[in-house]
């Protein structure tokens, strides 16, 4: 006869409603965790992020949570290895070095740009302990190193980058109508030209037209530093 | 005889104490808000920045402060104009467009650098109703168009350029050693040479060879689309 199944499933969709009782470890797992506290960066921004609430919409006593992750620190960690996994790295070591960035970059801005509560934290939270990131930056960089990039430049190659494709994601995310300057559009007659040529020449939508541009600078300038 | 002092002071430096007895309209010019919501935000954060706070520290009614911005939208846009104006865009029409871009590029990261709970905001924020930031727009978008660079591409430079800055911005508040791998150095090796080989050849701070390392490719394949 089959075992009973198991509370704790690997990846449980979302958190489970509070049961009566005691609180049960059901989701008490690192993917259970990483997707509450998504729901609630989601829901409530990213000051609505605490252990309390955590363990709240995990259906368990904060103590139990704290049995998985020490810290909100510790959350952060599960969160941005959760989205540096989502990262595609695959063209490193299998594709030419600039399609590789380029599949990365893009890939890397459009998860991002689903979770820009988080950038202001994954942007300066240090990577130790943070398996899935440092796998995600190892294939990055010894995709630079095999494609001749020295060594000395990669990191600060792999920062610019990622400067970039944080700001980038922020646009993804902004009205379309940000520039328009309204009723002083004629205080600001080379600007309002040019945004206005920009609508009408455009197809793509603006924000992957800035991105690529952009990005496309970024390969040529740094690919010219290759041996 | 002269007349006394006025209690509006065209740019107080901090906001004044509560005073006993009926509030006063002491600070309540743009300047006097602007200074109190910055301080608020550097406080308590971005989420700390409500009207009723913002009424607090500037020591008047809410009602009192609603006569001078009719929402927090209102108040966003003061500190988008007091920011835009801190950036220094004084080298287009004077001076070689890439110099120009280039001095643009780090006083904006530098002045963003020092204010990043507002990216979040300002990185999706209309400039309609924003003199100030729409003329910073104006003197870049002039610069660009004077060094022929093609209208239709303007925008969407100003816009990676601006993702890269805002990008930029947060690295340099990042820990020095976001980039440890701690004990899971072993396991990424490419990464861990090249973090090391970085400490070992760098002089500048590292967030600054990373901007201009990023900048540099940018300006260089900006630069190419120049008529």
């Amino acid at each position: 006869m089959p075992a009973p199944t198991p509370a704790t499933s690997a990846t449980p969709a979302r958190p489970v409603r509070r049961r009566a009782g005691r609180p049960t470890a059901a989701v008490l797992d690192q993917g259970g965790i990483t997707t509450a506290a998504l729901e609630l960066i989601g829901t409530k921004g990213y000051n609505g992020l605490t252990m309390a609430a955590l363990a709240r919409s995990l259906g368990v006593a904060p103590s139990a949570l704290y049995n998985h992750v020490s810290s909100k620190d510790d959350v952060l960690i599960l969160l941005m290895d959760h989205l540096a996994a989502m990262v595609d790295v695959s063209a490193f070591g299998s594709e030419p070095w600039e399609s590789a960035v380029r599949r990365w970059a893009w890939s890397y801005r459009d998860v991002f740009s689903e979770h820009t509560p988080l950038i202001p934290i994954i942007a300066v939270l240090p990577v130790a302990n943070a398996p899935k990131t440092l796998a995600m930056y190892e294939s990055v960089t010894a995709g630079f190193r095999e494609a001749g990039f020295p060594e000395d430049r990669i990191i600060s190659a792999i920062v610019a980058l990622e400067a970039f494709v944080f700001g980038a994601a922020y646009d993804v995310t902004a009205p379309d109508d940000i520039f328009d300057a309204g009723s002083l559009a004629s205080q600001v007659p080379n600007f309002t030209a040019a945004v206005d040529r920009l609508a009408l020449e455009q197809h793509d939508r603006p924000t992957d037209v800035a991105f690529s541009l952009g990005l496309e600078a970024l390969i040529s300038g740094f690919g010219a530093l290759r041996a």
